[in-house]
């Protein structure tokens, strides 16, 4: 396997949690008032999402690119509870659409209360994302982040029209993960620079940080759903397979596997048979294979490119912060 | 049944599709040019529903309402092809939710192209309607259509959690339809004094229009939902009633009805038994009460509210088709 080489293990690791407690309870607070409404199942379906020990990673990446280029603008944490409504409209529609039953470890809310109320409490919650943006008050912000809004759903019908294709390419594959998720962390991290009027030069830089962060967020994200330790994590794995969702690994075994495996693999996906004995046999060939290291390898190409983009401005906790959440998007086990 | 007292025969009216031809024109333009995108599924699926003899009436009023104030501002475009993506997002969702077969005569998109799909270009439309706002420039618009946005879910998850419930009020079944169907006409006909910076009464005159346009709107939907005679015009009936709406004409069933009645009713949506035996009998109460009286007298109502608001202006052409729409609103068979 890769090893994070080109981040030192002197440099202390700064975890955004910590360092963005007061930040991210500003955000909190925006989220919980704007959960609420006087139809009772809203608050309800939306709290049990957001409140289900998601990461906030959205939110904080938002923050820090206001910290990074000076005093904190404070517009910025409308947009981090909008950009944090945004990812959960699209889990609650996602889900829907996934039959998946198993969100952050939880049952999903479609299974709990049905499609119908999920496919609702999203466009709430998608509407909500908006008025958030209104109150921020910037244009230009807006205008970024409804485009992103809709590179999001062309993602992730992209990604509906090619399930269980088996002649995906990595190309669509990585425009697929562009599009549903590096979009939005994009988006994320081009709200500071945005706000503080920075230059072109610094929106571009952050626009591809961001791009690179969410392509090592989601390839990671990838490979951990063939990750048989991760059962022990009593995370579910197996999901984007029993979905027909082609990811990288499986890319990757198609690539390899000889004419006989290839015929497997084809019937199965041909005739959705999504079993256990079918996971297992793939599981098999990603040993046989090794097509882990050919993941990551795409992972840590990103990795060293945020990195460099890192390099050109001058250190600072926060810098230091986006620093770790490189390096742990990319070492992550679960 | 009641007549159109507050209209003179005499007085001309002023269709919009005529009146407005151009200004659709460049409506139908915009909307042509923001449902494209490279991913094939979704210029397929929005046409086919935006195409399909819709009638443009929120576009209209829309435009109808910068008209009203003077020389047309071209801003109003953009939120014009917003408010009718809006309207079919909310469409494209509702046929997920309700599992309705039909939709202005044709076969729901979801029935065509499933419903990950329905939702998926749901989403991509709400997308672009936020994008289209942003082009239009105006915050103040922007503010009020992303919380009628917010209103509209509220609205259908309202709707969803009273479904079958015999004991709705009035007043509970007002209140979730000025939610789907009335706050975005009122936002629609409010674009116009917003756009023109009228004073803030002319802007709560015509949030109230929009208002009433849409109560009448759909208490004639919900009649006409029950109304026989629209078999043969080939468009679905009793669709509210097999999903488990209790919509203005059953409300005044269940109130006038016996208790042998009551019992049967309730039965029947406590069981979800929508067969067309047991729609057979609700038309049957229908006329034995002749609940239709009741439910209009309520749309004329708001008529008459409607026609008070566009008389404290001068007349205009503007004027006299905002009349002619509110009189075929409620004179509307189909």
């Amino acid at each position: 396997m890769y090893s994070d080489k080109n981040i030192s293990l002197d440099t202390k690791h700064i975890h955004f949690t910590d360092l963005l407690k007061k930040d991210l309870k500003v955000v909190d607070q925006l989220i919980k008032t704007h959960i609420n409404s006087s139809k009772l199942l809203i608050p309800e379906i939306a709290n049990y999402l957001i409140s289900a020990g998601g990461k906030r990673l959205r939110p904080a990446l938002t923050i820090l690119s206001s910290h990074f280029f000076g005093a904190i603008d404070a517009r910025i944490y409308p947009l981090a509870a909008a950009i944090e409504f945004i990812h959960s409209a699209t889990l609650l529609h996602d889900d829907v659409i996934d039959h998946s039953d198993q969100r952050r470890g939880k049952t999903s809310a479609h299974i709990k209360w049905g499609n119908q109320a999920s496919v609702l409490v999203g466009d709430f919650l998608f509407s909500r994302a908006f008025e958030l943006m209104v109150e921020a008050g910037s244009l230009k912000a807006l205008a970024l982040l409804s485009k992103t809004a809709t590179i999001i759903s062309e993602g992730e019908i992209h990604q509906l029209s090619v399930m269980g294709d088996i002649n995906i390419t990595p190309a669509i594959y990585f425009d697929i993960i562009y599009s549903k998720t590096a979009a939005l962390f994009s988006a994320a991290l081009q709200m500071g620079p945005i706000l503080h009027e920075k230059s072109e030069k610094d929106i571009e830089n952050f626009q591809k940080l961001g791009f690179y962060i969410g392509m090592i967020f989601q390839i990671i994200d990838d490979i951990l759903d063939y990750n048989i330790k991760n059962t022990k994590m009593n995370k579910n794995i197996g999901d984007d397979f029993k979905e027909g969702k082609i990811t990288l690994p499986l890319i990757h075994i198609i690539d390899k596997s000889d004419n006989k495996e290839k015929e497997t693999l084809k019937n199965i996906f041909e005739n959705k048979d999504y079993s256990s004995d079918h996971f297992t046999y793939i599981l098999g060939l990603i040993d046989k294979y090794d097509v882990f290291d050919d993941c990551l390898k795409y992972a840590h190409d990103y990795a060293e490119k945020a990195y460099a983009i890192l390099n050109l401005y001058p250190a600072s906790l926060y810098h230091q912060a986006l620093y770790t959440i490189i390096h742990q998007s990319l070492m992550r086990q679960y």
